[in-house]
């Protein structure tokens, strides 16, 4: 396989493409996101399906690698769920081999771990391909494991969330930078169309995934019919879905800032009661997101918007005594004085505001 | 038409229909939207097709008025644009007349106005019908318009604004009450399947109007095949879609107020300048709104979030010079002191900041 050695190598086109990725990143390492680390001397762990987009992601780390001062490690996960899954690893073996990264390949059989964890395919290989990633992440010490997902994923993701009833700022779709799972997407803001051209320029080839086609996944039927359809009516509607996007990362900011100014106890680890003090001198738009930060600092479970608009309205109408229930068995509970957070039932649930 | 003389002549499931009808305006009412008139003693001019939705508004707002304490008159326009149009213009007359209503009724040839204005068929009637509702509730000082969409309108428009590319809080889709134009939604949070039920335990008949039909219209492409796309993923999705409306109208209000808070000439009339002062004590969420209220201060039309997200960028970067144009000609640039707004060329453009 023909590779770049620079990115004097490339096309205008090509050079202009990867530069804007680099500033993509160091964009997300601004002091705007200050969880972000400098990732300057150390290592970011690529995950390599074979497919077009991580292939266009390993092309592209291997090419700014020196720029961004970073070593490179890819890992693969072979699924074992179509025949061909193995010759999807071999070409990961012979594309890393060809950028000179190193590889580190395991197989897992999906389908076995799906029935032994009762849950769906999908969501068992998700679980298996992060668990590894993650494995390899820590075996060298990495600062981050790189996703290929690209603008039209981000366009899906909203999409999804959309149709699943997610909130504002929520609905903006996945981040850049997940801190919990010190996750980067790097390719997060460049459309598919753009990976394609990138790879067929350079003469680099992939391996198409046939389950990106199967119709039985929501997520399939949301980027094979609706995303199409938008587009036809917007021509321009990847860039919005971006626009939204910057606007959702802002907002989130912005409100994770204000909930912190407006229950100084929460920066600690006290979100188990809000006064009505701290209610009263907040908006409504504010309330919510106490409301919601809350909840989620009891432990897992997203509480759902018509719960958060529910317990606000009995606050304002002070219905001492009201409760309210929220995934995890976690409840609030309306007093005299505010309202109270009570954690689920179940053993080992956090109680100590992890989210503060 | 049997026409039910009071609450109590309803089932059970339609009296509470209407009853959350009620708390849903009084509750625009509430100190939360100091905008909303208070409607009693005064009258209400309901928007009637003869159609599903605004047969259902009429015999609801028959029933609610009393206990509102308002009068009631009912306009018609017949649009001329399909050979039944004089039946549903009678189906009215008929309506209004079982429901001793008063009704203003017009016809106006749409066709030759869109050519005349050069603009499409469904823009020329909507302006067609605004300003004949609008002369019908001058004429006797009526304090609101009561058009007819409800919950399933309401989740078509937010998909017509991810469409568009609209930004949060735009994204949460049409206000229920528009001080502007007066116009008020009053079924907005109710799914068109319950105004259906309602009818028809009723044995009231409604006209059906095929141009909702016809997939030349984004908007119906959207009703029928979006729509029924999201509703069959996610079962309960109207009634997220008036979740994410809720929100929107409480993130609108608390962006309103802050913006107002951030920049106090503004509360006067002047958003034609945003010093770097206000800039700096602002987070980038509120900055994007600042400008957005300092462009429509200016005069017509809406700024993209693209261009607003670029002089927020050269703004940071003290790119001192740069200019963004907006439509309607309006322009921002980035001076050593902060973001000055100049309004377009065109003659008439108010500058005043009405907006404030």
């Amino acid at each position: 396989m023909p590779v770049p050695k620079g990115l004097s190598d490339l096309s205008p086109w090509a050079a202009h493409l990867c530069l804007r990725t680099e500033r993509f990143i160091r964009e997300l390492a601004s002091p705007d996101l200050p969880d972000m680390p400098d990732m300057a001397g150390g290592t970011l762990v690529l995950a390599v399906s074979g497919g077009l987009d991580s292939t266009a992601m390993a092309v592209m780390a291997k090419l700014l690698a020196p720029r961004l001062g970073v070593g490179l490690l890819a890992a693969h996960l072979d699924h074992m769920l179509r025949e061909e899954s193995g010759q999807d690893a071999l070409f990961c073996r012979q594309l890393c081999d060809d950028l000179d990264i190193p590889l580190q390949a395991v197989s897992r059989g999906v389908k076995s771990l799906a029935a032994q964890w009762k849950t769906g395919i999908e969501d068992a290989g998700r679980r298996a391909r992060y668990a590894w990633l993650e494995e390899v992440r820590e075996s060298v010490g990495a600062c981050a494991i790189c996703l290929g997902h690209h603008l039209d994923d981000l366009a899906v993701d909203q999409l999804m969330r959309l149709i699943r009833g997610a909130g504002w700022p929520a609905l903006g779709g996945m981040p850049a930078w997940d801190p919990r799972r010190r996750v980067l997407r790097p390719l997060l803001a460049i459309p598919k169309a753009d990976l394609r051209r990138f790879l067929t320029e350079l003469g680099i080839t992939w391996r198409e995934d046939e389950s990106n086609a199967d119709p039985a996944f929501t997520r399939n039927r949301v980027r094979l019919d609706i995303l199409p359809f938008f587009a036809r009516e917007n021509p321009d509607y990847l860039h919005a879905a971006a626009e939204l996007w910057k606007q959702a990362r802002a907002d989130e900011k912005h409100w994770n800032e204000a909930v912190l100014q407006a229950n100084p106890q929460g920066g600690g680890t006290d979100w188990r009661f809000l006064e009505n003090a701290t209610l009263k001198a907040s908006s409504q738009a504010l309330r919510l997101r106490l409301y919601k930060r809350a909840v989620e600092a009891l432990g897992p479970g997203q509480p759902l918007a018509a719960a958060l608009h529910g317990l606000d309205e009995a606050w304002r109408n002070r219905a001492t005594g009201k409760r309210f229930q929220f995934p995890g068995g976690k409840k609030a509970l309306v007093t005299r004085d505010g309202v109270r957070f009570l954690p689920g039932p179940e053993p080992g649930v956090d109680t100590s505001g992890s989210g503060g």
